[in-house]
């Protein structure tokens, strides 16, 4: 997977899930550090429906496994502590 | 909530989420460090169904509203570089 690519398209992620990827916002998570198949699950189970969110469908509905796998790996490759 | 409630309750979860809360498993998240609010809400999903797992439904079935308020005090309360 692509780090890089991932980077790029978590443009839209930064809003709620922090641009180092710890979010400001309690409800959401933080991804930084988090495990990346667990990363890849997560957002294909959000793009398939077996995770309901509303906010989460429309983000994950345009992304394909390829960018899903790049997401996960820029995600887990950061640090967990933020810095 | 209460932490150490939270600890004793957490001890059917290290198998799968690690002792302190880094999973050793790939697909499973890791919870230390994780939002409070975000912890309890994916507790509540898990426990009503709104995230459909096989693994995760029957360990959050049992659980009460304190409980998970306890155990997402406790695991949110751990260091996420898991030291």
């Amino acid at each position: 997977a692509d780090k890089d690519a991932g980077k790029a398209k978590s443009a839209t992620c930064v809003a709620c899930h922090g641009s180092n990827g710890i979010s400001a916002i309690p409800m959401y998570p933080n991804l930084a550090g988090q495990k990346e198949a667990y990363l890849a699950i997560a957002l294909k189970a959000y793009r398939d429906g077996t995770r309901k969110n509303m906010v989460m469908a429309p983000m994950a509905k345009p992304l394909s496994d390829e960018d899903i796998a790049n997401l996960a790996a820029y995600y887990s490759s950061l640090d967990p502590s933020g810095k």
